[in-house]
């Protein structure tokens, strides 16, 4: 069982994390780290970690799991770092927000024997703005915490047993809304880990998961690439719209602040993320470029169409698809 | 002081609005009329009216001050009906989402000798979906209700006093962001009245406007082609922009419904709009094209540049430019 957990990185979601593993009934010991010791120092006196750490890397070898929740370049970074240094018993798992270039990573430098095991993860929850300040213990509950595993991928490309083919379909792969965590007196924790995986390490994989639903997440596993692509849709799109759109009225009616009075609620709730700070997104518009570009490109077709049948029939159809999906939600 | 209300469309701002002037302390009597009856006896049901009318016309023959508050085309119908039978001792105001058009047919029907007058006005407060089941005492509470009355059209085209050639900066004559009502012991309530509108109407759209303000709005004076073009922006192009977002991401997840999940609060958000109703749109498309075009257009423009420099200190910029609009609000 875990009893050692380190977090790298005690911004909103490292903070968070242990804030929720606290709330749970994680008894266990919380060691934090963070570039700034200001963060760390914060999260210590907000009761997320119990002691700050001077050296990450010496922080993750005395722990048994170690989240990493820092920006995605960084990630890797440590990524590097620890995959020399932690043995096979330990588990490092992550909060990025793609996935495709860590499970890459991964592949290259864990799950193997003598190795660390890594499970890339994505809880996808924030806010428009970072900082272990605004860190909640509730941040996770109710949203979903993806995770793309290696053991996924090899059965997406494998697709040797006839049940998985099923669950794979459109590179999906879907396990249950609440939990992939296996049924008590089952004892199948090495399903969901990669072969190259210790006994030790597959149990904490399972461990982590569990953690992951006690905070209140929904657990789903992806594989990377269709991760990234979903995210693109659902997350990163969102994102850069709203960018987009608050950088575009700051430049139409932002010399004129009492004007956005006129907007109400619409308007501040379609702008809220424009409120997002690049060094958030900078990492993830890099690491995801091609499937946010196509989703922009979308986007732009999708305004155009619109604005060329404003009286025609078709602005009806545009309005009834856009409340099928609403209705559906 | 006005004491006989006639409210012509009981849906969800009609009905906002009986149930706002009760909560402000209003005691006079408050007929309604919608096409629907069920509508206009929910309304009567929810205290919002005293008495259903049968015939709209002849409810506001019968009061001093007549809200319209139907669709656009319904409203510029209703002006045309109401100006041959109404004297110039009534008031007639709306709640119609662009101005140009009801301007223009006001300037035409109302607001001279023997006619009655006409106010027009849109308060900046709604809901995703109409109707009077949805009606709030408090909808317009903090919102901006604007006014593109007559007399401002023409103190903008006149620029006669220098004080108002000031305010007038950029066709926008702003009247303050709680009040246009002048303050007690003043009698200036002609200033803001068309020249051609009797002193009782005069009366009557000054009283209007302090009802307004106790319903908790905050009044706003544009020249109606500003009010246009300025609502394209900051309300129009974010309802188009939720549209044609949540129509894409129908046809690219809609047939993975768990999978509109992992988009969680920021998703919702961005996509709330998306449940409008066509029939709440289609007028505004319809008398706000050009205005709404050119929005649309900037954004798709917006959206290519950000696609194009995801990769380039350009996505910096964008994204501050868009931190400042909201850090301005």
């Amino acid at each position: 069982m875990i009893s050692r957990i380190s977090i790298l990185g005690t911004g909103l979601l490292g903070t968070s994390v242990g804030l929720a593993l606290r709330a749970a009934g994680y008894k266990g010991s919380i060691v934090g780290w963070n570039r700034s010791p200001e963060q760390a120092q914060l999260a210590l006196t907000m009761g997320a970690i119990d002691s700050v750490a001077n050296d990450p890397i010496e922080a993750a070898r005395a722990s048994q799991v170690t989240v990493l929740a820092v920006p995605i370049f960084a990630t890797l970074d440590f990524m590097e770092k620890l995959a020399g240094v932690l043995g096979p018993d330990h588990l490092v798992t992550d909060v990025g927000s793609t996935k495709r270039l860590i499970a890459e990573s991964a592949a290259r430098l864990y799950n193997m024997p003598e190795r660390a095991a890594f499970l890339p993860g994505h809880p996808m929850a924030g806010k428009e703005r970072g900082g272990a300040a605004l860190a909640d213990a509730n941040l996770f509950r109710g949203a979903m915490w993806l995770f793309t595993p290696a053991s996924i991928v090899s059965a997406s490309k494998l697709k040797s047993a006839e049940s998985m083919e099923k669950a794979c379909a459109g590179d999906v792969l879907y396990q249950g809304t609440t939990s992939v965590v296996p049924q008590e007196g089952q004892n199948d924790s090495r399903a969901l880990a990669p072969a190259g995986v210790s006994e030790t390490a597959a149990e904490l994989m399972r461990g982590w998961r569990e953690w992951v639903t006690k905070m209140g997440a929904k657990v789903l596993d992806l594989v990377p690439a269709r991760h990234d692509d979903l995210v693109a849709w659902v997350s990163h799109l969102p994102q850069f719209t709203a960018t987009a759109l608050s950088a575009l009225l700051e430049e139409e009616v932002g010399n004129a602040p009492e004007l956005k009075d006129v907007g109400g609620r619409a308007l501040r709730e379609m702008t809220r993320l424009g409120s997002s700070p690049y060094s958030m997104w900078r990492d993830i518009a890099h690491t995801n470029t091609e499937a946010v570009e196509r989703a922009l490109l979308a986007l732009e077709q999708r305004l155009a169409l619109l604005r060329e049948n404003l009286r025609t029939p078709e602005l009806r159809d545009e309005f009834e698809r856009a409340n099928k999906f609403r209705r559906d939600q």
